[in-house]
């Protein structure tokens, strides 16, 4: 549920450097290292290729068709923060262009993750300004009803509460609880370190069966082979 | 995010009364009472009509395809309560069938919600059982992956924490913050109160234009009539 | 295109004993007796099952979540009229429910067409007000914007113009243009008049094969039998 | 791929009495008893609740909004037959009425499965001849196209060859090769066996946890509780 | 409701300087413009990114599988055209490959808009003939059912009449009445005009809250800010 | 149905030449060759686009959530070939990312075709693999259930044996029985020979109407031309 007409000023954003370092291991990498939770759902896709950031999310809650608080949540941007936008009811509306784009991007966000839709696309690539969504639409919106700006809220079937880390990628969008992020940061980069020597191996020709030693388990599971 | 591995065994549920009461305004009256918030996604349909409860959500968040947890969830059931279940990721399978149904209601179940599939619902309607689900599918579970019990889940887009109220009717789910709930009750009963009034009213034939005094902002927001 | 902001208050509507006699053919024959067109789209499905209407549209443009405009055409319908309600983008809120029901029975409204979400739907059907949506909700809406009444709309895929005749069942939902009711009317009489007989043959064993005279053409085609 | 413009007259349906006894099962267990395979995708739905059949596949593809193979099929009906329809492309139109049904049950069919549209469902109810299908479209058909009739095809997302078993209910449609449908009755059969007790001991209050002895395992996969 | 089987020759095709002059203001500014509507479902996409067109609307009705009207459409065609092509129902075929595109690409048509499928993608990209469409798809279509070409139709839930304006860019695709086409140029024109300094604005640090005097309304919509 | 557990080490594959050759003649046109069949919904798409391959099917039958078998598809792939992958319930989750792509590639494999998700979508792309999927996905997998190596399986909508061709661009995916290779190489060679042809004419302003000579069977249909 939500708290509604509330903007929340203060929020403890999770430590700048950890949240910076997240970006490069990739929304697939911190998944994993979470136990493969945090997910976004995979209708969330970026509005063009080849980005991959992360940041603190700053977080706001509109009505379907109504953009109001896009300019609230405005104000309350840091450098380093991701806007991650949730609405109360399924829409695909064209949420947010190039001109909140440019007030977003003065204020240092770095991007927008949003359950709904944009517009401007191509202005919004070469400004290089990434956004990750549900719809790419033309279709504007009104701005009569207040919602709530840096509450919880559910984007895309996952929980964000504001001062999370967010990693975005071209493989999707996952949330990092402020209070883990350090702790998710070392387990990501612990998976990471040891994948380019099993990247060379499986290269080499060696399988993962022999490589990862699955050849008992299965066998043990039943499997059979037949020439 | 979501922790995991772990059953929450004492939570606060919402005041019983207060929970109880609920039921007979149904989904609508109680989401309008929050500010209009608080609802699942339209998709979460009952699988039989005519059902109409409340009660205090125990929660369960469990795999795709792996309902190994629904068997934890069931020991911390207590009278009056529901099962909300939700799921990592994207699922139609059917995770609950009548031996899970005999075994919730004997522990005083009063439905489930479910954000993925369900099976035997023949028998459940048989049974009196209610559950909202997303879908209906013959597909079986695995029991392999530990999830959670009694944490904060999302349910088909909405937040739910364990010991809040859950509203659910043929038009839908609704959950309702354990801290609101006397509150809401308060506000939707009001709201109940004067619709007789208003009904009888509309079917003498009072247009809601003179009802709800409509016809000066109709004019003022340019509404033009054309014979 | 839409007209915006404009109520036509004296439209043209088809002929009264013709759209009424239309209701008893049902969907399926009337729109092929118009030559397989005018059909909404299929996921346009009654909120109960069992009804079979017929009527006299009377339109209404609304926008997203927002349903001022209901209580607007509310005084625009006359007895024998169906509401057919379009939104400016896709939306599946509750625009709908027992207390409009409750005015537009008064008006002498028989069904609404809507191409979003209602709710109540256990009442509704308790009041035999019969609804065809796209979807069922809790979610409410809010009276900010204006739109329009009895203007050309686009309903679930399908033009309709104030006037047109609206056939309603379990199959689905057909627009007859008033233009055109009085010849569908009849060619689908027609129809209908040697379904019973075709019927009887079909009963007693006969094949459609042969009683279409199907076995030369499909043979023609190139249709292979094989032992 | 598909063998296009040939109707195959001879095929080796399972055997009866298997076939037949399968239905009470129920395609959940029936699927169970397959090692949790064999279902179609869980869109496919009955047209109405409350039947349960199985029977011997016949087979018929079809080509996109173009029903004339359901009058060759009909032709190779035998009493027990249920026939299984698929298309080469997604179409949701309704390709089966009421007089197709009349004819298929002349020829002693026990159902229409079918992975798209069909219509008249109000009198296929009344008939009591159950359907499963993607879609309820009034949507008519043309008859320009050949297919094929009793060869492999892929309906919902599930191989199904000509004399196999199918078996359908409220919970969805199973596909049993004949050559596994004894060994498939035999499983189902005693997995049924032993429900009504497991079922009793779930109603007396007796856990799943303990039933099954689900609790070390659980623990040895790292569950913890929390008081 | 739609005439099947004919063919318009004399249409009144909007303003040719107006209709060519829309394009460079784009689909969200020019459905702004007329008020937030004309736009078809957002599901219509550019089959490749980075085209921005506009031109009167030659209109085709087709029937789902079945892509013989395209060749009729095509003698229709004027330099300066954009085909907009509708099915009777939903189809996802292939209805247009690289030969139909150089046929229309000879006639001087700009651009294909589709409510179906299209195919041979790479090679339309090559030509550098811009299609947006519902679906990619190989599969390919018969001629063998008559539609109509220049009647109005249905595309993506937007009426589109014959010579209206349609502008279409990686947004979306909106629908300009030809009767409105020069207004609505004015009032896009003007639109776009005060953007550049918004923009500005917006870029040195200017809020949109004190640029559009957002706070006062806000507060008295009762947005509560908390520390 | 599957079976389920058992890996076939010895399929016999299309012929080497003739899989090879069918790459550049394109989905489109192979599936016209082969009667319009053959194809894959039209929901799997290219993970990157501007890829066209061919090569003989090694199939995969994997459990949602569940990529262990990849492992053990991954040592039955021989030069040329392509591995389709299917799943017995619908999955988004991204079951192969760049260690499985460096391990396919080792082994020669040219693509995957999977009905489900992927992850690492820009690795996949700078390492030159082609992926056809339904879903792009960051969420991984466990390795607990076992499927099954090249049986026959039924991906995205179309049954593939193992040994099939495989032929994959920007349109689509079509599966070629090896049966029937070479005769649709041969076929769908003939095609595209006269189309060079076809192209100029039209391109010269020919209309498809006289090339084709459609002007005297539309007539019959009953076209009508109103000026």
């Amino acid at each position: 549920m939500y708290e509604l007409g509330v903007v929340y000023r203060n929020i403890q954003r999770a430590d700048r450097a950890t949240a910076d370092a997240l970006a490069k291991l990739g929304s697939a990498t911190v998944h994993e290292a979470m136990g493969r939770v945090g997910l976004m759902k995979p209708y969330m896709r970026p509005i063009y290729p080849g980005c991959q950031v992360s940041g603190t999310a700053v977080t706001v809650l509109l009505h379907p068709g109504d953009n109001w608080m896009m300019h609230v949540v405005a104000e309350q941007i840091q450098p380093g923060d991701i806007v991650v936008a949730a609405i109360t009811a399924e829409c695909t509306d064209g949420y947010f262009g190039d001109l909140l784009a440019t007030s977003f991007q003065a204020r240092g966000a770095r991007a927008l993750v949003i359950d709904a839709g944009v517009r401007d696309v191509k202005t919004l690539q070469e400004m290089n300004f990434p956004v990750w969504s549900k719809a790419i639409s033309s279709k504007g919106c009104i701005k009569a009803t207040i919602g709530s700006v840096n509450i919880p809220v559910v984007c895309a079937g996952m929980m964000v509460h504001p001062g999370d880390v967010i990693v975005a990628d071209d493989d999707g969008v996952v949330c990092v609880p402020a209070a883990i992020a350090a702790k998710t940061l070392e387990t990501a980069t612990a998976r990471e370190a040891n994948e380019g020597e099993k990247r060379a191996k499986l290269a080499s020709g060696i399988l993962g069966l022999d490589m990862y030693k699955m050849r008992e388990p299965l066998e043990k599971a039943g499997l059979r082979y037949i020439d």
